[in-house]
């Protein structure tokens, strides 16, 4: 298993809290998982970086953060970064709130503006017009692999005993990497779960194994539209949740040839979409 | 009990599914919770709408959530507000999907390129200056209730009951208004825990029931730096949720005098900051 360095202890805090159970009161220190924004930039060879977008996340895997939401997001190709760099140049000070991808060719800042803003509503406000424009950025998912129900159903627990560690902050979302055997490959956590899933995916295109053809993803939570979006354009074909699907991500998964599995829990599941890649007698 | 409409029916989708179970493969339906994309535009009396935002949201309560939303990121004053319009008149199509905020005074449109996009990033990029900001828009919170224990732990179960309907989703954040005895006076339900409470601030803002100074909030997932800001614009002194707070949750509840309880269950909570609100023994 080599999925990578744990959340350092830093990144969780301690803070006194006022406990009340059952009618006492007792004060002690509680962990806290660690929120903080950070500023993803892309740039070409000499050029100016061009700030993309601020998120709020959990301090760890920052390259693989950026990387993996530039990318997820469309905006540039994983074959195209050269370096990522920290910290504003200018001021130099808290370096890890600043992140830098350095792309090998020019990076087309117009693509910013037209998927953040103007045309995120012009590319499409009806969903389906969004769908489409994923579908066609995308390549089609490969058959990829055939999974065996008993190996889906092991996914949430090898998820839950690597994320041990921080569990009792009670605040993290994870997303793990699996391969058809369900071998947990990698895992990520961050109190976004879109941030988890950017992280474990800008890992994988930072070691150069995009796409992620014949791999399994499961998410410690829920299944939107963006998730589905983002494991599609990572070539991922089975993505699983513990929680429940919406009904557009259920229509995308669907419409880009994925297998999604929702509600992944204790000795159950529901196949939403692509249910050819589960092996069901 | 005035909690608004529920959720109407065809907000969630119907669709086929196959169900794994202890061995045993079921072709069933399965109920999801509705996911579309919402454009969020403001403008003034004769202006054209300036597009702000597009959010992924669960369908119903438009009016509310854009004006929720523009509220609590700070971008329109409440009081300005003069008709909100359904529909992009250009093509009248899929009116449900853009939202526009009409004031009665112009809308300042380099408000919107200054709090998302340029200056969420140089506003501070470090929380802390962020945090400032929040601190320096945001009317200082008032007293607000003292609240019994009691009434706190009843809370969950009240928001459960109410959020029934839609439970069998297993896909929706709620956002529940109490007032200090724990009656429960507004819900709001979304996918995104973000819109949800949106949608319940935007509804109090249209009632002309802002700022919210002696109501409890609770919010039935975690609570981030962000849910902490949009609570405190709205003036709600004492915000709860089930669920953990983040570091910087509790370090901004903590700066702008707000009472912070999280894990918020069974016969316990913890009181992360401000608890002189709470009546302890």
């Amino acid at each position: 298993m080599t999925h990578g360095e744990p959340l350092p202890e830093q990144h969780a805090s301690s803070v006194d809290v006022v406990e009340y159970r059952g009618g006492e009161v007792v004060r002690r220190s509680d962990r806290l998982v660690g929120e903080e924004p950070l500023e993803i930039r892309a740039a070409g060879p000499r050029q100016e970086p061009v700030a993309v977008a601020v998120t709020m996340r959990t301090p760890g895997h920052e390259d693989e953060l950026a990387v993996g939401f530039l990318v997820t997001e469309g905006l540039i190709d994983p074959a195209d970064v050269a370096t990522v760099e920290h910290g504003d140049p200018a001021t130099l000070a808290r370096p890890d709130d600043t992140v830098v991808v350095r792309l090998s060719r020019p990076f087309d800042a117009s693509r910013v503006a037209e998927r953040h803003f103007v045309a995120t509503a012009s590319c499409g406000i009806c969903g389906k017009a969004t769908l489409d424009e994923v579908a066609l950025r995308t390549e089609p998912l490969a058959a990829g692999p055939t999974v065996d129900p008993d190996v889906l159903l092991a996914l949430p627990g090898q998820l839950r005993s690597a994320q041990a560690v921080f569990e009792r902050t009670g605040g993290l979302h994870a997303a793990g990497l699996f391969d058809r055997d369900g071998e947990l490959l990698a895992l990520r956590e961050d109190v976004g779960r879109h941030n988890a899933l950017d992280k474990l995916i800008g890992a994988e295109a930072l070691a150069g194994r995009l796409p992620l053809s014949d791999r399994i993803i499961l998410l410690s939570g829920r299944i939107g539209f963006e998730l589905v979006q983002k494991a599609a354009v990572a070539g991922a074909p089975v993505l699983c949740a513990v929680s429940a699907p919406s009904d557009l991500a259920v229509e995308s998964g669907s419409r880009l040839g994925m297998t999604l599995v929702g509600f992944l829990r204790g000795y159950r599941f529901n196949v939403y979409s692509g249910s050819e890649r589960i092996a069901l007698a």
